[in-house]
């Protein structure tokens, strides 16, 4: 018996195409497996007759003609590119076909969503500059690349905890994320039924799944960072591996000797994960061991092909600790590792902060790629400022632009509730919504080449007072829609 | 009679403290007039028994102590401090004085706001690059400054209109906006009681209020700008001068040569102010009369010690649309004008856009400095996408913060209905927290001497879960707490 085999568990899940756009597929054929690729495209029909397609996350959920059963889980689509394709040098991952000269049918629908040359994606992910996080046993994922030559991409946690939340809502909150246009969500959960919850996301979620797999290696543990263990950790990366998990947070940068570096700051160490293995190496007085294993966790990876996320576990968590020794140092460590799990032919990209103010942005950015050989970077937010809680969706996403903007590849999104409580549906959304937006402005200023496109058709619309047009192009159609309607009347303005 | 004789009108106002902050005021000797000044501040007093000043631009409604009785207006502070000085050279204006070497009244109580030398104040005032908006027949308010070497300031939009709200609700959102930090008020008014509402604004306001004459110019000619003409604007001017308004939107580079440069734009003119003044030199085939008028205007604003604020009537709409010819072109006429209205003794500050991409924000306040001697710049966010109405005070939040730390003195609000509809209550609120935490980034990033220990009170509360210290020090102490509240036990929690 499976987790989807527990009929007490019943998810309902949100269907059907968003207002004024419809689900539609471009089929290309892959040379290399014989393969037929059905890249997904959201098309929005103007009143002009014309349409534009908006890259599409939003995975069988969005299609009016798709059969929808949650305990079934999604078609495991890539299972037959799978079958089709041999290992490179004992690795079968992204990055060694890649290196190897090869295409494969997930860089070329990468390069068919983004408007690229599929050997420019290749070469982008042979050079470790983008990853394409796809776990072999997640077959149900439409590929997508993190790199910063590719749109920004956008991060939505979600996951249970001890005080609330159920597999049912989890479930619902990645296709609800997605829908609004998560490229990943990481699952991370802390409560009752880890490996259930996570079952369920994964045969079920279109985009890939990212976790923090040290959470639930303290579970097992009793929740006391002392007694976690190199064995009890690898055995809970092999077991999320299995289940089809595409990427890994590993804190394997907390290295015992920046422990003490944190002691002066304004908010210490914020990351739990950072958190967890300073507590532990200060129990033990011995080395981090995910940095004494980690040879052992690329092997397993590799297996896999799991992509690393460097976790930043010493990342400032106020503006007055941005950029300061003890993030810097960390982050040279992940420079090292990230280095020595390409060596291994895993894919990695490295996390970032944080709270950082507007000034010391770049020098992020700067410092990641000098160390990191341009590894794709992963930033949460960063907050430009710490005085608005309530309000950090807009603090982060003023950092998240401009981060982005220099060269972040993926940002996590933060949510209204961000410091205060946990997110609710609509909180989720509006995360979502902001970082989809301050992402897209970085696709402008990076001059990507389809992203003036849909500003240029939203403002034809909004010049020709095409309401409903406006409506459908916007990122958000219900919203825009409905606070049109509030103060104006509904017809026949709208249709001016 | 004056309006606020009018008994029909029964204005109530939101009154009382911000949670967890008392306002106290800080008395200083004004050695030029012997007045003591009192200068405003929000106190938040925290559980280690310390206490934080912030800066405070709500005035009497949040003092406890102070009777509030809006038919009455606030008291005439400034007053006094006017019976005590002479003009210079036949100018009566901030601008003259500091120009001679005199420090205001206003200049000092500015000085203690900020935390600077007075005689730093008077010098960015005498070279053009602050201004004191501070119309001698509004002496109700209380002085700040706007300026790149001062705090960032944010302007709130407020007005009624031909569609909804009455003299009552305008009061209030003048009252609520400052309330949430609003540093001035422009009554965009166009519909009914233009003057009898401007009336009770200014009676009532603690700050800056702003306008745009021609809108009530062109209510005047029943809304056919053909109609208009130099004596209607200026006998408006007038008496929008006479009443108290301290500075004013003039679209004078709208020329008429320039008009044919939006012929080819994706949104052509959006401003609303520049569309008026592009009919009438079209209509006409002549020369903007607020341009060959102008050094009347000067002459008129220097009577009053109105300030200017140079219209962009030609800033793009769209993301398309930024930094082209049409704009720049407006903002080279911006930069003679500005000098023009300097060498009589008027301050001025230049309106800029709009909707600009990150990367093309930068030029703007590079251009502006150049062509205008770096008066102060006042910009309307910009948005740094087109895509998501509905979430345009974010879009534009992310092009406020970006454009301000590069230098911009004031940022004008984009609420949530921006392209949509009429603001409600709430979202003056959100759109005036949302620029202030914008502008509060960008001082962060421009290192002003009080930014970041607001925040670092913020973050050290936060690591020592001092919740309520907190909620407290929070831009929006309301929403912090409820946002808390909705999902985790309420005490001890909130105390722990």
């Amino acid at each position: 018996m499976t987790a989807l085999d527990d009929h007490s568990v019943r998810p309902t899940v949100t269907t059907g195409p968003i207002a004024g756009s419809e689900k539609v597929h471009h089929e290309i054929h892959d040379p290399a497996t014989g393969c037929v690729l059905r890249i997904p495209r959201r098309r929005v029909g103007l009143a002009n007759g014309t349409h534009i397609d908006l890259y599409d996350t939003s995975g069988p959920y969005t299609d009016s003609t798709a059969a929808i059963d949650p305990r079934a889980g999604l078609p495991r689509t890539r299972e037959a590119w799978a079958a089709r394709r041999e290992p490179v040098g004992g690795a079968a991952t992204q990055l060694a076909w890649a290196k190897a000269g090869l295409i494969t049918p997930e860089m070329r629908f990468v390069a068919d969503r983004e408007g690229m040359d599929p050997e420019a994606v290749r070469a982008e992910v042979a050079l470790g500059r983008a990853v394409i996080p796809a776990n072999r046993r997640h077959p149900e994922s439409e590929p997508m690349a993190i790199g910063k030559r590719f749109l920004v991409k956008v991060n939505a946690n979600i996951g249970n905890s001890a005080v609330s939340s159920s597999i049912e809502e989890e479930v619902e909150k990645m296709v609800w994320a997605t829908r609004w246009g998560a490229d990943t969500v990481m699952d991370l959960s802390t409560g009752q039924r880890i490996h259930e919850t996570r079952e369920w996301i994964l045969r079920n979620s279109p985009v890939p799944v990212g976790t923090v797999p040290l959470y639930q290696a303290l579970e097992k543990v009793k929740g006391d960072p002392a007694r976690l263990s190199w064995e009890v950790y690898r055995d809970t990366v092999v077991e999320q591996a299995e289940q089809g998990v595409d990427y890994m947070t590993v804190h394997a940068g907390v290295l015992l000797r920046y422990v003490p570096l944190t002691a002066r700051r304004v908010t210490g160490i914020v990351s739990r994960g950072g958190s967890i293995m300073a507590a532990w190496c200060l129990a033990h007085h011995r080395e981090n061991f995910l940095y004494t294993h980690f040879e052992e966790l690329c092997e397993i990876l590799r297996g896999y092909d799991v992509t690393f996320s460097l976790g930043d576990g010493l990342r400032p968590g106020s503006i007055a600790d941005a950029n300061d020794e003890a993030q810097f140092a960390e982050l040279r460590t992940l420079g090292e590792l990230t280095h020595l799990a390409r060596a291994h032919d895993v894919q990695v990209m490295v996390e970032g902060p944080g709270h950082v103010p507007l000034h010391k942005i770049a020098e992020n950015v700067r410092l990641e790629e000098e160390l990191c050989g341009e590894a794709p970077f992963y930033t949460l937010g960063p907050l430009a400022t710490d005085i608005a809680p309530g309000y950090d969706h807009i603090t982060s996403a003023i950092g998240a632009a401009q981060i982005a903007w220099h060269g972040t590849a993926m940002l996590c999104y933060v949510t209204p509730k961000e410091h205060l409580g946990l997110p609710d549906r609509d909180d989720v959304k509006t995360g979502v919504i902001t970082y989809k937006l301050a992402a897209h402005a970085a696709d402008l200023a990076k001059g990507h080449p389809r992203a003036q496109e849909w500003d240029d058709a939203l403002s034809q619309a909004r010049f020709e007072f095409r309401w409903r047009d406006q409506f459908h192009l916007a990122l958000d159609p219900e919203t825009a829609q409905a606070y049109h309607d509030e103060t104006l009347p509904a017809e026949p303005a709208k249709t001016a």
